[in-house]
């Protein structure tokens, strides 16, 4: 294990662009055994084999990672969450380029030891493809998971441009092989013009919730989280963030960008929202092209601090259910 | 006449990074009597002779084509414009660099045989200088013609910067030639420092509306946009629509951008409403300077989808239209 | 002098990127005799000695004024601050590189001779750290001033990443060395993870308002100026403007960007209206890191606009005193 | 087929940014019969699944003709390449996105159409995978042809990071099935660090000549390109240019760029110069991500006269021969 | 007239990116009558309307000030132009944007009065078109001149694109004219396919001299530079420098770049070299497209030191026909 | 002690954009004791508090290992330093932002601790100020030390820009301190404007030996490292490298570009020949400022490739001496 702090005398005198590149600066591990005290599993999974459009979010892992800044408690909830959980950036999934099958195969294992460690695991994607890999871990461990998932695209295409294995047809093949709960699985921030009638109409047939784009614009976007709360209900969730459900002003760097998209300031609270009201067992944040220089990558950037909130989600969920226990003594 | 899909087995498999080059992968002709059977025919105008600031539009119909997402169907109205219209793509105007008078004739005349067809000519800039060849044509076809006008700037100078064929005295021209009624001209989106005094008097004098983003603001956009149809009323409407009413974080690439601006959702709303309850005749999109490869160049992007939403709501009139008729029997 | 008008034939011929670069094309002066009829002194100060992530604000001074658009009236406020007010550029302090002691001296002493001119200096960033020599100077003045300082973080550490001089400690200092009257300052903006708890106690025992962003996003931005504008109360006021106060979608080209934060339409507002209720004596506008030419660089642009809505809200204040002056007679 | 010419009223007056996107201006057709009359069909094969390092490879074709300057001889040798061959832009083949193997069969099947139709195919890619499907096609009409190889690596890995259908182990493959002639095979501007003994000792059992920069840098590239063509000798040859043999300074887009290359100068007499002397059946250029606006997009500018110095050394080969032909009367 | 030195306490502190923005630091000036002693005259003539292909060089007289370095003796020539010359920043030519005749005649009109103080004018373009108005001011002093042209092109087309009056014709026009005499006329560094046959041959009857980039490669700098220097001979002589004669890896900022071109280290050499050895009595830089800030733009860093160096040979061939007299005495 | 490779089954399966970041995916470690059996130990000097022009050197550490590729024996010489010798990443100094005092300390204590287990160290730097820690550290263990000095600039001054302590007065400082002996100190491409007389006169004095830019251009690289070689002569060497001695083309992120430049394929060879012959014990590599993701980013991928190089000298050169100590039994 590598700890970043250590050669800086205090704390909070490292800068973010030195030392060893992990997520918030926070300790870096190989081994699973090192999991075992921790709350929080940070995994990268470098791939963008299966897009349809613009490639390059192979490069995120490590520009969220160098986007980050240093633990500190939200100034609006007054929750650090790196001081209420235990977080260890788990490195990345040994990952082989132009061989999704078997990068989804080391994805879905890596993820698996941190799920086995007792962690969350929390995955910097890669394409949307990954969520496949990640949320098969986690049913493993699980059973079918409820789903929360904000995008612009459903990704329950059977094929998407003629092919069956892609980023945009993942959820459906996680609902068919019964790993997501499709009356547990909620889609937030759809618009555009894809899927069709045929994808609907097979969401509908198994009870999926869509709330679209145009309902967090008329309703805003507490109500549409409180609706979606609602709708995944109680059990395990597996809270997936397409980093293209906000606009492009807000995430420029990636690959199926679509104008007309959420605010950041609604995403980061409504993904900590979320975390803080579901029972999350695993996350993960997808299709961040990077395209800049540390913070200077502004998608890159959003998606640091979108995994942050879910941290600091996680950290107000735990913190309820420890106040709801001491309240029931 | 090319049709770009015809190469790939099935629709929906080609990519949108391959294949000819045309807006939204709609066949391409230069043949006017292909037009006949057609609805919409999309022009190219790439010329940025007139501006006053920043030049470079004359690379943004090719950027926006670049920029063009497959047909499908919105997903707030559930119109899929291109299965409701037929679109087709009729190449550039055959303009001349450094000769923007030759220029605006080439583009007059092509956006003429659009409408000799009976095509609505959906015209890509460009600068805002070509609006005054594009309803030249318009009001040769249809009379003087009302006027959606979504701009930072009036437009509306005598001169800019000492001189008069410019980008930013085309209003002025085309109510003074008689081209564009000024009881049915409509103004969104103004902000900024310019005109001045004068030009706004003399728009006083003629009756032109200008509601401001200042009331976008204080209003809200469903009743600035409702105003403005309110006050176009019956008759042939040019919509144009000057893609520096968005806020440059929404629309980086263009000329003489202005902060304070439209967030794309707001346009997209709006330019399509404008669509759907107007008698929209012509329409065009201007002003976008290019600054990268197809979907990533998130100017062009949000122009691909502000022409899409027009054709949008030209596919909902049409379907109002006939509806009501079928009522009426 | 030099004025930047004088080799074109009438006033509005001139374009933005010809001439000799001053703020806005006003003229340009390092004699402060010249400052003597003047209202308003444009001071550069591009130093970025002292940040403790990304530099690069030394560019801005010149990138702010290329982004600068000539003079007119704000459409809303029907106000021109180029006629209500002198305005002159005083040109740059004489910083030195990598010499901060040095080059704050040498700001101090530059933004004292506006000052004793009888001018309102507005300073051009540079770092935040230039806040400290700007108030030193007022301070000298005017004795304790309020503060109105819009930004994401708080700048009251005491070190940052272990540094006594830093753009992140200036705030502190200003309060301990008395020239800023706590009980007169205001912060507007806060976000993200930084300070903590020791900050913002120092801060309370102080009694210093803070109001976050959260606050802008649940009470709006004219409750929270309002707010402001009756907790900093009668006296002169500085008025700090740090531009990742904005969303990084709205200007990304600074140092420690954080997503979540004010649109431009909303900072724009609230810059001027503060500049209009109080008796602003100073002003400055910091943490621009430039990436682009003229006003492509939307961060610069954006810079451009906030420093004229300054001097709109000055033109307006000294309106409103002289009617009410006129009023009493 | 689609003139981009027609609607100019004369040659020379159609701007490069305008009409219709083609390879040179030159006409467009996806009929095969339309070839017949060709000499060269230009063809498009944008993917880039398998490679090891940077995508973005599928964007290259439409890049490439967008950085491409209308006809004209060449002021070297006089030789207007586009008045001596008829040349067509044959379109893209219908590659499908993250379906390499699909794409390679619809890559192989276009490349096949143009040799049935008796023209010379020259193919834009794409990665360097994309020659394994055109060699395929050439050695099913020509027989094992002969390979001039223009790149940094030589692309003969059995497996590339653990993958076997890899843009680094094509060469390998082409050679094994009996496409590629290894003695028949030269490399020229190999270096850097790839690949090792264990591809050299494998390329030296089967007789591939390999002409290393360090080559390039002692005798010259008039020496080294002679010693090719000698080595290459009589008989069908495919010329492969990658983009990455130029040194990074005159080809920053592309996926695995080394310092230390050649100069476009070089490359463009000595692509010129292998077209003249060989007798080329067959063409690519490989490995450009594109990240610019046309023209300013320098990479794709290399390559797209890259390409044409290749037809212009296929119209002085041509003439070569009849002049030869003549002489023998 | 304003120093930039004036603030800073001895030579040599004022860095590149503070103080007022002039050529080298130099002081500036609006008023003729400034010029009386000095050598140099530095003037910005910031247009672009003539160009054929990118627009953008009307950025360029304030990004190459930008990126301007201090004075210093050359460390090869151990002379410093700074000091052996007296130079100043005339400013810019009261452009128009959109009108190029005004421009011209605003740019030949200042040019003139940089003559009819006795100085050398150095034009910073602007795109090539401006040597029209330059060399007709000059020859309007000096009568016809000798012209050395460093250039891609040869810009002699009696049309470019279907226009007279344009980038690419503007050496035609100087010739027939009479401004520029042909057989004093040197070309060099061409290359590419454009012009054609009609132009050389126009060429050949002027005997105008043509030295291609081929020759360049083959000959080596020095021969060529040689042989230019006889063909201009005695007499007064013109300089003009067209970035794009650089190879784009040297150049990328500019309109119609063309790969195979000069580098830095030739070209610097060869400007110094001709304006040392021959009579210069006006020179330009032309179509420099900026983009970026400061010496990050490399293509306005070259531009810079191109005119620096020379401006050096100015410096020497005044220090040689000193030594010259001194020897005759 | 992290090894990158330990997750992938194979060597040479881990991609260059997964796994921990480390130079050239190296095993990691921050513990002193792991260096005892290594050769070689990477240091990163994340600063550029020092500059005179554009900072942003402190990124550069982690892009030039972003930018790194795998090991492999260099196709000219056969050799794979990596296989040689043992090299580790030992992390970054505990650098502190904005505070160049303690961070020099923290650097020259981290080169101490690699110099004291018994590594030749290589720093990455950083801005050129870093030198004096890494030579300090050097000369601390081995005495005063030769130095090979490959800049634009000599770095003497005595001051620059009014300032001592600058990236421009550490040359100065070493030979004033003992710590470089003057006459074995050798300066390689030097060029442009800087320093003057004062500081040429200073080095004469001392013997210090400057080989120019144009003595490269004129005797060739191989001459003058020949030359370089013998003055530096025998006895423990120190190498640096100022990555402004490549042309901008080559390198265009540095804060002080300088056109007429090196190719990277001269300083390769250069910097690898003077590992080889000389005794190098320590190296650094400097002015690095990053522009963008892994290899996209051509500078740090040249920075790389210089180190590495570098590494290859140092094996070569130790493998010499094996060879010459087996000839001597």
């Amino acid at each position: 294990m590598i700890d970043p702090l250590s050669r800086w005398t205090s704390y909070g005198e490292k800068p973010d662009y030195a030392g060893p590149l992990t997520f918030g600066g926070v300790p870096y591990t190989q081994d699973p055994a090192d999991l075992r005290d921790a709350d929080v599993a940070i995994i990268g999974a470098p791939v963008d084999d299966l897009v349809s459009d613009r490639p390059g979010t192979r490069f995120a892992p490590r520009a969220i990672r160098s986007a980050s800044c240093p633990s500190g408690a939200n100034l609006e909830t007054k929750v650090d969450a790196f001081a209420e959980l235990r977080v260890l950036d788990f490195g990345d999934a040994p990952v082989v380029p132009a061989d999704p099958v078997r990068s989804h195969a080391a994805i879905e294992e890596t993820v698996g030891q941190a799920l086995s460690a007792g962690t969350v695991p929390v995955i910097l994607g890669g394409d949307h493809s990954i969520t496949e890999a990640n949320v098969r871990a986690c049913a493993a461990t699980h059973g079918p998971v409820g789903l929360v998932h904000f995008d612009t695209h459903t990704d329950t295409g059977s094929k998407v441009f003629g092919v069956e294995m892609s980023h945009g047809t993942i959820m459906r093949r996680l609902v068919e092989e019964g790993r997501v709960d499709p009356e547990r699985y909620v889609q937030i921030g759809l618009r555009g013009y894809w899927p069709g009638e045929e994808e609907f109409s097979w969401q509908a047939r198994r009870g999926i919730t869509s709330l679209f784009m145009h309902e967090v614009r008329d309703l805003g976007i507490r109500e549409v989280v409180g609706r979606a709360v609602v709708a995944v209900g109680a059990g395990p969730v597996f809270l997936t963030v397409d980093i293209d459900v906000l606009d492009p002003a807000f995430a420029p760097g990636t690959g199926t960008p679509e104008p007309g998209g959420m605010t950041t300031a609604e995403l980061l609270w409504a993904a900590r929202e979320v975390a803080r009201r579901c029972e999350v067992i695993g996350a993960d944040l997808v299709e961040v092209i990077p395209t800049g220089v540390g913070s200077a990558d502004v998608t890159s950037l959003a998606a640091d601090r979108i995994v942050r909130e879910i941290l600091g989600g996680l950290a107000l969920h735990r913190k309820q259910s420890q106040d709801r226990k001491e309240e029931q003594r």
